[in-house]
């Protein structure tokens, strides 16, 4: 199950960055499950990653390398998340690294390692390994879809999204992927999400520009609260339009910030609306906070409630659960007689209770949409979040309970 | 669905406790859902409420009563929470409470109302009113038994407790009932819980032996996250026993506090038993913790985690999903090398990873029972905190989205 049709852009080449998907068997035998993406010599890449402690050993190996150089080579495999596996799990990751690394001819540390899937079971890496060479036979430009394809796990279709602006006469590209259903509660990232751009971008600017982009978007989307222990969000520049961004240039920051936020929102946004189980897309909108953690505080309280996301899976509009969210968010001194909740345009809370002609099939007709977006104003600042969540559906218990993932 | 036979014991009388139970048909005609308790003069009461701040009318003038006078009568109604009512819904539960005070001729600040049910619709005062004669002409020492079932809503099964200990002769009574099955994340109490003894106990020191007593019981189990706007626990000591509980006499006070914290863990942990669709009962005991805070953030993070509930659920040994709550519970520079997972008496992770020895079908064995005890040891403290919660089924999301509730 998903919301919306779920159709792709067209994904238009990154000069100077390559994708390249074959069948390792990592979990089943003939599925698409190795991606190999290599980056052109002189592009610079960033990366943010799960602040789960029990973070994964390819998540481990990823910030060490990082800090070593920059790296000429990605290789993601699913079907098994290489997490929970301590010391073996660890060498288990560098040993592919190290494959591609030889065979590429790079030094180990240019190699940065990405798995999801099952936790806590052994890197078959004896079965990796060797589909290396395969992946590299099948590296090219337009390897996009095929590889938004092969890092899907639970995920019912692939995620990517693709855009172009004009820069006095030269064309930006920035084109992305990413992959996640569950366990989906970014605290960086959301598990795996891969954008590229022909922009030229120095470092440590790329790596603010990641991290801002992605709180404001990955960090952004929860469908159970759990927060994997793989999430890995990537930003390659490979500079190949030959136009550079910097600070300094205000116009042309702005125009990339805007363009890199859109890609990354849709990538996250992509997510949510394949959440397992998911009926409903909805944004929740914290208003009028005294800062960003009281409005973030109640917006996942709202995103978070098993009634509140039970009723929206049941198109109910049992407007008391959302009540009862927002008044147990923790938001010190909440004047619950000041807020007001709003489903859609139609106001349903205000001085304490139940909104004067609210009507019951006011609330029925948003909440039998699809889209469905509530806000919350609290009436005590100018501090406004945004979090994007889906609906809690016997089909999330099924497929968290009926299958190993 | 519930957990266990839930069997009740003998409910003994509390000499100077009288309920009274009748219909009022406030949501179903003819369903028993109105409670009267009469307290002797002479008693003490004390209460602890719910912290959500959109905390409901009754709750309101519970606390504001309560600091005017010693309560005589506490008045019960199901099918209808009177929250997020605003003023009307205020005025609503004043005027119940009014019809008891005139029919006892009592003063209004003597009287407690306690509403549980829907939110957001209106008391129907017009029903519950008129039926207040007929709770008391049922009112008897004997009638814990009719309470608990009245006080009941989506419970499958009334809950109740009752115990006695000897203190130099003299037989002391401590007998309660409980209510509550969905919206269970008590930050306080839970849902609706009357505890009454014949002990004769100071009323400051009575209310800081209630909250003492619900902060290590009703506060230590969830079943969904959801903080109720209803929770109300009361523990009235009637005296009749003539045996004064004091600090001074740390015998019989310890035996007492003993006693009060058993027949409160039973109530609380009766609710876990009956939580919406549980299958699980299960007890996540969270040790050698730096403090009792980070205790509680990793045993939260773990019940409330919805893939290790529906995990639960399968009777899944997924331990990899444990790992994953324990990761992202928020504990400042954990040792993920150094803390241990239990499984009953198997332990599943050790040293990062699965632990040695450890296989599937051990797992599976603890998993597949109906009382499941999962121990994390953090190895970085000696403090050690549990709380019980239970598993999440399809019949939790049936129950809270086929139904409004």
């Amino acid at each position: 199950m998903a919301v919306g049709p779920g159709t792709l852009p067209t994904l238009h080449p990154v000069a100077g960055f390559r994708l390249g998907t074959t069948s390792a068997g990592v979990k089943t035998p003939g599925r698409q499950d190795l991606v190999v993406m290599k980056i052109a010599p002189g592009a610079t890449t960033a990366g943010v990653f799960t602040q789960n402690q029990f973070c994964a050993a390819p998540v481990q190996i990823c910030k060490s390398h990082l800090k070593k150089a920059m790296p000429s080579f990605l290789v993601v495999n699913t079907g098994n998340a290489n997490a929970g596996t301590g010391k073996e799990g660890y060498q288990d990751a560098l040993d592919v690294c190290q494959s591609v690394a030889e065979h590429a001819g790079v030094a180990l540390d240019q190699v940065l390692p990405y798995s999801t899937g099952v936790i806590g079971e052994k890197l078959p890496t004896e079965r990796i390994m060797p589909a290396v060479p395969a992946a590299f036979n099948a590296l090219t430009e337009d390897g996009w879809l095929d590889a938004a394809n092969g890092i899907t796990t639970t995920d019912t279709r692939p995620k990517a999204f693709s855009l172009q602006f004009d820069y006095r006469g030269v064309l930006i590209t920035l084109t992305g992927i990413s992959k996640g259903a569950g366990m989906i509660k970014p605290n960086m990232a959301t598990m795996l999400a891969y954008v590229a751009t022909d922009a030229k971008i120095e470092a440590q600017l790329l790596q603010s520009m990641l991290s801002r982009s992605a709180d404001l978007t990955f960090n952004r989307v929860t469908i159970d609260g759990d927060t994997s222990t793989n999430d890995s969000c990537m930003l390659i520049a490979t500079g190949a339009s030959g136009v550079e961004v910097t600070e300094t240039d205000s116009e042309l920051f702005e125009e990339f910030s805007n363009a890199l936020d859109k890609v990354m929102l849709e990538l996250a946004q992509a997510i949510v609306r394949d959440g397992e189980g998911a009926t409903k897309f909805v944004t929740i909108s914290v208003e009028q906070a005294a800062n960003s953690a009281e409005a973030l505080k109640t917006a996942y309280a709202v995103a978070h409630s098993p009634l509140v996301k039970t009723a929206l899976f049941a198109s109910d509009p049992n407007w008391g659960r959302i009540l009862a969210a927002v008044g147990y968010a923790g938001v010190d001194n909440l004047d619950v007689d000041a807020l007001q909740i709003w489903l859609g345009d139609t106001c349903i809370v205000e001085n304490g209770g139940r909104a004067q002609g609210y009507t019951e099939s006011a609330g029925q007709a948003v909440m039998s949409r699809e889209d469905i977006t509530i806000r919350i104003i609290l009436n005590r600042g100018n501090k406004q979040e945004t979090v994007w969540t889906t609906d809690l559906s016997k089909d999330y218990v099924s497929i968290n309970a009926d299958y190993r993932s």
